[in-house]
């Protein structure tokens, strides 16, 4: 593959950052990368692995003469770092982000960015249930989505470039408009993620009721939910923060599901639980066949104890 | 391994039947296994593939003579099957069932059985979202729990020879009363159980809003949802309809905490929203060091489209 961009820097070095530096690296996508992370402990990690050809020792220095800057941060610390790296930001840059939010970010980012300068929101659909620079592989966007979300009038250029960039890094790249993002987000990831917290925060007060069997007896449907709460806590504090009104919005729709479903039980109706419960299944149909899961049963997962 | 049980009778053909009878073979822990199943498309399946050394015309067939009956219907028909079979049953055998719902089942079955026969119930923790004859495999319950609720004053012979037979299927045994089974199995899989297929029926109403969206970037935490809500319809209602109690009430839990963090989205409360998604984060580790579910990201699952 050839070089896209001369000089890239990565600011916020977490799982996302560190996969991208990954990928870059997979196919000579970028001829320098520069890191830098406000955390102590990520720069030591990011040194002593290499992560990156070089650590800058503020979001500007990394900023200073990049021709790509990637803000990898949390969604709530997007518009301070626009503001720090501002004033060093070279002429013709393109300056893009991975935050799970959009339209807040656009609304705190571009307001500091020189009009020399073009800002390319990014969304790419992948993660883990790891954070930090380690938990990064260079495989994490092969097959997943990355959207772009470029105000109108874009230059079609930059756009081309930072569209080559993904496809190179393995994802496919759809266009989005950041409101319609953050509804689509909303149903996809911010509710069930916000779900699966809730349940989990109620397995672990009932613990006290049951002993430790909520993790001995996990297997059971429970454990799904676990993987997706042990997500980063500031990332997702950030994205209910920042996502607000259609994370509500969905959340209430959801609970008026919920109470349909659980007054079905209440009353005994077997027939709405079972023709619910068929409709859902064929939801899981479309995902398999679009492509986007595993058909193997419960995830291929292994289900062996360790050291078996 | 040493034969258990002389003739196994085995009425109900679904995912855990057929793991059951793969299991069973592939430790040589059966002299015969004759199958029944009420579905005749299920019986079809088990007679082309040989599922069982003989299948039966009926459930009360499929009892005659064996030393163990294991019911492995859903839990809604436990009590028709075992009235069904009551009166062919041998002198000495024991009966079981696989049903993921305790009181229920005793409830429902216990009153149908002669003096001279041992009911022991029995729930194996494990499964996949798939269903039928065709789903099973030999390795399901290796390294996973299967539950014993065995009444007082049981029989220890029997009860003996039954935990044998599952923990040479690959399990580990541990006894329970069932209620306390239907309260944990209420926090760990019925109340998930029932959320995924809230969640996921939400999505498909806002499938209309936001075309194939949903399903087209659905890895970022809905398809798991999907997984489990792809579970079998009347398996499931029938466990809801019969563990009624628990699961109202751990979904009035549910309901009132998720009402606490929709209030703290709303009120723009960051901290509270950060704390508890700490908290939930531990109790993943403290699953994967049980060895209850694997620590590789993402269950480890392959994300690439299907022919790549």
């Amino acid at each position: 593959m050839t070089q896209i961009y001369d000089r890239v820097a990565v600011i916020g070095l977490g799982l996302i950052a560190s996969s991208m530096i990954h990928a870059m690296r997979r196919a000579g996508l970028a001829g320098t990368i520069t890191g830098y992370d406000a955390s102590p402990a990520h720069m030591q990690m990011a040194a002593e692995d290499g992560l990156c050809d070089q650590l800058a020792g503020s979001a500007a220095e990394a900023a200073e003469g990049a021709d790509l800057v990637a803000l990898c941060v949390p969604v709530g610390a997007m518009g301070q770092v626009a503001e720090e790296i501002a004033g060093h930001l070279k002429a013709g840059a393109t300056v893009t982000d991975v935050g799970s939010v959009k339209r807040a970010v656009v609304d705190a980012v571009a307001p500091h960015l020189p009009p020399d300068v073009t800002f390319i929101p990014g969304h790419p659909m992948a993660g883990t249930e790891f954070s930090g620079p380690r938990a990064g592989f260079a495989e994490l966007f092969d097959g997943r989505w990355c959207l772009l979300l470029p105000p109108e009038g874009c230059d079609p250029g930059a756009l081309g470039k930072l569209r080559a960039l993904w496809t190179a890094m393995g994802a496919t790249v759809e266009e989005m408009d950041p409101d319609h993002h953050d509804l689509v987000c909303a149903v996809i990831s911010h509710a069930p993620h916000l779900i699966a917290y809730t349940m989990v925060g109620v397995a672990d007060d009932l613990r006290r009721v049951t002993d430790s069997e909520v993790i001995k007896f996990s297997a059971a449907g429970f454990r799904d939910f676990t993987r997706i709460a042990a997500s980063d806590p500031t990332m997702w504090r950030d994205v209910f923060l920042n996502n607000k009104d259609a994370t509500l919005e969905i959340l209430g729709r959801f609970t008026e599901e919920l109470f349909a479903l659980q007054r079905a039980i209440r009353t005994g109706d077997g027939d709405m639980l079972h023709d619910y419960f068929t409709r859902t299944r064929a939801i899981r149909k479309g995902i398999i066949e679009a492509g986007q899961d595993t058909a193997a049963p419960d995830f291929g997962r292994s289900t062996r104890r360790p050291g078996e």
